[in-house]
Parts: C-alpha cells; sequence; structure tokens
C-alpha cells in the first residue's frame, strides 16, 4: 500500500505536510518537494533531516518546478513514481496540477479553491467555477481528488459530517469560527503571504444564508464567541470555501463562516486598503517608476516563517452545528485547539501553517491505506469522517466535542481538565 | 524702487507668491518663475492670467532650472535682472540659491530652513547649521537674506518681537500653535509634499525649554488650546525653525512649537511608520524590484494641490507670550485666522499655501519699498514687525490680537464680532 507522495509548495504549509509525510514514510514512501524556488524546498528538506523526522530510511528529496506547466509537472510525478499529489502551492496552481494527476493517474489533494491571479476575489459558486467543472473527468480517469483538505476548509468539514450523522435529523445553520489567539510580538504581520491574505478580505463577503447568496461588506457583520480555551473573541462574518461546498453537499440552509480579527488589524488593514497601498494596480512614482503598492506592502511586512520561532498562544478552529433530532433542538461545537509553540517545536512551523499542512498529510495517509482511496473528485465531507478525525488526534489535531454542557474527546470519553475549561457557544 | 522678482519652486506656494507679486507688480517689477518642471510653472502662469491678477502690464515668464547648480541660478538673476529671489523650492536647495543670491547681489528669501537630502531630520542648532554659518558672508557682500519668512516661521516670529516690544520687560516662554481646522474630504492627505511632511515627524521632537534644547518623541506631549474661531484643539510638541531663532535672538528661556493633528492622521501615520512604510531606505519586492516605500506612499497619496477646490475651514497660526511688564504677569496671544476657501478663490490654492506664500512676497515687497533692504542675513524677529504684520493685513492676513480678555486688530480696535468669537487661551 505505499504511495510515493509528490508536495507542491514551499512555504510554511509546505514545510508541515512535509515534516507529517516524513513522520509517516512507513505508509507514504519516497517523499518529493518541489517548488519554482529549490532552495526552498532545500530547507525545508534540511530541517526534516535535522529532526530526524523520517520514520523510516527512505527516498527525500527536492526539485525545481513550475507547476503551472502541466506537461512539466506530470512528467515529475512520473519521474518520481508520485501516486499522491499534494498540491499547497498558491492557489493559481489547482487547475494546471489537477490536469497533471489525470494525465498521469495519480491522486490529487489540496486546501483551498482554485483562483485566477487577475481577479482580486472569486465570486460564488466557488467550488462550481473552476473544480466541480472537473467532477466527470476524474470519475472517467478513476483519479481520486480530494479537494480542500487542510483545517478550513477541511477538518472543518468533517465536523461538520460528524455532528451531522451523530446528532441531527436536520441541521438548520452551520457556523465555522475560525480564532488566532495566537500573538507573534510583532507591530504587525500577516500570517501567510500578505498578497494572498489581504486578497481575501478586499472584495465582498459571502455568506449562505436561508438558501441563498447574501453579500457584506469586509467587518459589517461580526458575533462575540464565548470560546474553550482562548475565551471570548469577536469573529467577523468571512467568505470562505466551505460555505459553498457544505450548503451544497449536506443541503444545509445557512452557512456562515467567522474569522476572529483584532481591533489592531482592522485598524492596519483599514489605513492601508484606504490608502489604496492594498492595490493590485501599478502607480508610477514623482520618479517614474512603475511599482505594485501590494509588492511593496509585501515586502516591507515580516515575511510569514519569520514569525514562527516566537509566535506564542492558541488556536481555536471549530464548527457550531445548529439544528433538531426526534423533535427536540440540538446544539454541538466541534473543535480543536492548535499551539503555536508546540507545532514550531514539532516541526519548525506556526500553528496557523500546521494546522492547515497535517491535514493533508492525513488525507494522503487515508488515499495510501485506500480508506479514502474513492477514484473520484470529492469535498472531505463526501468522505467517513471517523478515519480522517481519528487519525488527525494521533498526528496532533486531537477532536473535541461540546455538547449539552459536556466537553468530551472524538471517542467521547469525557475531559475533566477541559471540562472545567468548557465555554458556552452561543 | 521697482524690483524684479525671481520665484524659484512651483508648487502650491510658489503658487500663492506669484499671485500675490503679480497682484503687486507695480512696486515689484518683472515677475520670473523657475522650477525643474517648467510645466508647473506655465500652469501657474496661465492661472495668474484667467484671474486677471497682474496690477499693472508687465513681464511674466516661466523659466526651466536646476536651482541646485549655482551657476545656472546665477545665469537666470542676471538675464531676468532679478534683483530679489524668493526661495518657495524643497529645502534642499536653500544653500545653493543663496550662494547664487551672494555671487549677483540680489536679496534672497526663504521660508523653512536648509535640509540635507540625505538626512531624515535635521538636529539643533537649526540656523547655525547651515544659514548663519553665512552671516559674515552677506554682510561683506550687502547682500540682504530674509531667512524663514513663511508663516510659520516668518510671521510667528514677527508676532512675537511685536508683543516683545509692545507689552513686555521680561519674555519667560513662547508658544507657537499651529492649527488647521480645515477638512479636505479625502480619507487622509498631507497639505504640502508627503515625503516633506513625513520626515518632519519621524525624527525625534526638539523643544528650546529653561535654556536648553529638550528631546521628545513625536506625539508624546500634547496640550489642548482653546483658540478663537477654532475652538478647542489638540496640538503636539513639534520641533520647528522658529523655535530656534525666536530663543537665541529674542533671548527665551523657553520657545515650543505645538502643532495640531487629528487622532485620525496620528493613527495613519503610526501604521505607515510603524510598517517601514515612510522609510527613505529602498527595500526589494518579491519580484526583485527596488522601490523606496516613502515613495510608493506618496504616489498613493492625494496630489495636495488637487485638495485645493474642495478644502473648507479655516487655520489658526498664533504666539502665546508670557512674562512680565513692570511687575505683574502679562501674558498675550498674536494671532491669525485664514480660511480655505477664499484662498481657492482669490489664488488657486488651500489655505495652508496661502499663509506661508502671502509673507514671503511681503517680504519681497518691504525689500523693493527699503524697508526691511537690510543687506545683511537676518530673521524676521529682527526686523521691525509693524510694516510686515501691516501689509500683512492688507495682503489678507489680518493680525488680532488678544489680550486681557480683549480680541483687537493690530491698531487696537477692538473688533466686536471678534470679540464674541474670543477665547481665552490657557
Amino acid at each position: 500500500m505505499r504511495k510515493n507522495v509528490l508536495v507542491i509548495g514551499a512555504g510554511g504549509v509546505g514545510q508541515v505536510v512535509v515534516h507529517k509525510c516524513a513522520q509517516n514514510n512507513k505508509l507514504l514512501g519516497d517523499i518529493h518537494i518541489a517548488s519554482r524556488t529549490i532552495d526552498k524546498c532545500r530547507r525545508i528538506v534540511a530541517s526534516v533531516r535535522e529532526k530526524n523526522a523520517l520514520q523510516a530510511n527512505g527516498v527525500l528529496v527536492a526539485h525545481a518546478l513550475d507547476a503551472m506547466d502541466v506537461a512539466a509537472t506530470s512528467q515529475l510525478i512520473r519521474t518520481t513514481g508520485a501516486q499522491i499529489v499534494i498540491n499547497v502551492g498558491s492557489s493559481f496552481l489547482n487547475m494546471s496540477v489537477l490536469s497533471a494527476c489525470i494525465e498521469t493517474g495519480a491522486a490529487y489533494i489540496d486546501t483551498a479553491i482554485h483562483e485566477d491571479p487577475v481577479k482580486i476575489c472569486e465570486t460564488p459558486p466557488w467550488y462550481a467555477n473552476y473544480e466541480w467543472k472537473r467532477r466527470a473527468e476524474c470519475e472517467r480517469a478513476g483519479v481520486t481528488a480530494i479537494l480542500g483538505a487542510g483545517f478550513d476548509p477541511g477538518v472543518v468539514n468533517a465536523y461538520a459530517k460528524l455532528a451531522s450523522d451523530r446528532y441531527f435529523d436536520r441541521i438548520d445553520s452551520i457556523d465555522i469560527v475560525d480564532i488566532n489567539a495566537g500573538n507573534h510580538g510583532r507591530f504587525f504581520a500577516t500570517n501567510f503571504d500578505p498578497e494572498i491574505n489581504f486578497r481575501e478580505f478586499t472584495g465582498q463577503v459571502w455568506s449562505w444564508q436561508n438558501g441563498r447568496w447574501t453579500a457584506n461588506r469586509m467587518f459589517e457583520v461580526s458575533r462575540e464567541w464565548q470560546l474553550p480555551v482562548v475565551g471570548l473573541q469577536k469573529a467577523y462574518l468571512t467568505g470562505h470555501d466551505e460555505v459553498h461546498s457544505l450548503s451544497q453537499i449536506l443541503g444545509v440552509p445557512t452557512v456562515r463562516f467567522w474569522m476572529g480579527f483584532s481591533d489592531h488589524y482592522i485598524n492596519v488593514f483599514t489605513v492601508l486598503k484606504n490608502l489604496g497601498l492594498l492595490s493590485e494596480q501599478p502607480l508610477r512614482t514623482a520618479e517614474g517608476q512603475e511599482v505594485v503598492p501590494l509588492k511593496v506592502v509585501k515586502a516591507a511586512l515580516p515575511d510569514p516563517a519569520s514569525l514562527a520561532p516566537t509566535y506564542a498562544g492558541k488556536t481555536c478552529i471549530g464548527v457550531l452545528v445548529q439544528g433538531r433530532q426526534r423533535g427536540s433542538e440540538q446544539e454541538v461545537f466541534v473543535y480543536n485547539v492548535a499551539d503555536h509553540k508546540q507545532a514550531f517545536e514539532e516541526v519548525g512551523s506556526q500553528g496557523i501553517s500546521y494546522t492547515a499542512g497535517v491535514p493533508a498529510a492525513a488525507a494522503a495517509m487515508l488515499i495510501a491505506s485506500g480508506e479514502w482511496d474513492v477514484r473520484k473528485m470529492v469535498n472531505v465531507e463526501e468522505l467517513a469522517p471517523q478515519p480522517f478525525l481519528g487519525l488527525l488526534d494521533r498526528l496532533g489535531l486531537p477532536t473535541r466535542i461540546l455538547h449539552h454542557g459536556i466537553d468530551s474527546s472524538l471517542q467521547g470519553q469525557c475531559d475533566a481538565t477541559d471540562t472545567s475549561r468548557a465555554a458556552s457557544v452561543p
């Protein structure tokens, strides 16, 4: 059942994926990592060797690859014998990497929807714009393609499916809450590429409410959440991939995504946006130089990877599901709490990269084991959640369930320590 | 007594100076305007013609000039027959333009201290760093050089001298307060070149207190001022040229400069500064382009000249002098209130440029009339204040004096309307 893996993308998430694949290479086989900049891949390989992370002696190789080039990507899949491709590069690469997988028969995993670089924000229906148009093609080729297999989307989709299976006859609403209560100690920084980070928030905010798309401005709608471990947190309605797939696949009338932002983040963002400094349109300086302001802001901000060594605190990402079971109202909150410092010590990345990368590696392991090798294109909520969440428990992202005021682990054992810190979720 | 004038610098202040010189060309003779970009000079010439601003038919000509080039500047002074040079170009030009004046015998006027382009902020003693080193040279050549003849420095120095002459045996402190209570209606803009504007505030703040230089951080020390017309305003301790000259020439132990900033201005400034976007040090984008962030911010911000048409509201700039006369404590506030809209209607610039440009033109008129043709280098407080302030009354910048709760004009007539709006100055 060993399957060689090719990881595309050598940022913070790529680093986590490679570490986790290396820790499980008895199942996964050879590990390859490719990016436009081979040096970034080499640094990841070196960090795996430094931490002695390989479970068993095995192949671990860095490659230079322009993954927009389908032929080159197919070629690399063939020469490496990769049977699973984990695409954690830029969101612009999804369609070309998927093409290479269909061409070669390799399984495909990604963690975010495809984006067109010339658009600031993709408008709904997100998956239907690109990925789902190729469902039939994947099925004909017998190619397993697991879309959005990071934390959110990814683990939260499995949380929703688990809740649906266990606690509900009918779901009225799903609210995904993503809080980073960590502190990097800098004046301001984004947790991943500022160019991608800001793009998420410069357009309109889309949610699925009462069976249709609803548009809001960014930072227009907020809600306070009383959450386990991280406490009271303010989060803002934000557009996110899984709002689309969960509403369609689970048939839920209201799906919303809430992301936590500090007042400070919002202030800096608002100043930069209103001054035009987040624009992708070039401007001309008095000296006649053509410059894209967003690229200058990106260059001025700390490199997200540089935050990891001093990052402290925790993340809390969870799903609040509300509905009915056997006539009575039900509410359950399924969540994970991750720790920045622990993540850095284990794999050299901060918690945000950790929560995104570990699930992608877990998905690869489930394809290798056959449990998720479904030979068609699926979103995570179409797959059995138990093997995935059980594996994540072991890989460092344990699932907690808060139901009727009881905080328990996935296996249903109530954990006294955590219960004392459990909180009521509105 | 007619003396030809050469104006160097074609920004908002240059526009005001040329308009005011044109309105008084019976005294001043030919008017020439020069800048690196001749088109900016031509636009000013066209605006003078459009408003029929010339008092009498006469010469009004635009020139291209690199005023860092002393020989070229001397040559232009000679070919235009200019006997007075008004330097309202960048602060980097003072020394080269002064050299050209000394070489040709023309009188020299400027509105701000010389700055070295490679320094972020000049440190005290400001005038002694460059200008005052050339006092003997000016005296030998019999050249009139009037330093800092804008509003602040300039008119406020004359206010302090007037107060000293009229009301005090001994002055304990001079506080200059500069409030722009106008509104340009944009999210954020600077009232003059952002590059120069921000440079003023990125270094340390220097004041003269109890007979010595005192350093503070920008926005560290603030005071609320209850002012005529503009009401209650918060202003911050800021370094400014006239703190140096007034303390030395009038021998005052405490001289402070207070500039009004809105919380919004401070917030935007703080965000940009902390992100490194006000830096003059180039950085390199991910694409390998070398860019100076401050130049990008400048290009993204509105062109200060573009604010004038919609600028509304008033400025209030004044001098609070405290001390003793014949044994009793004395306090007087000498000030002017200017109106952005009126300034635009008259000369096509907003109030900030108007208050800086009109006094420079007035100084030229006083050199032409002989009253200020002192044939040496002076700061404004070394000259008789009455002819200057009397002329400014007629040119559109009337002086008001608030003493013992009575608000009166320069001639001492109490004005009932203004008294009702007068305010107590702390």
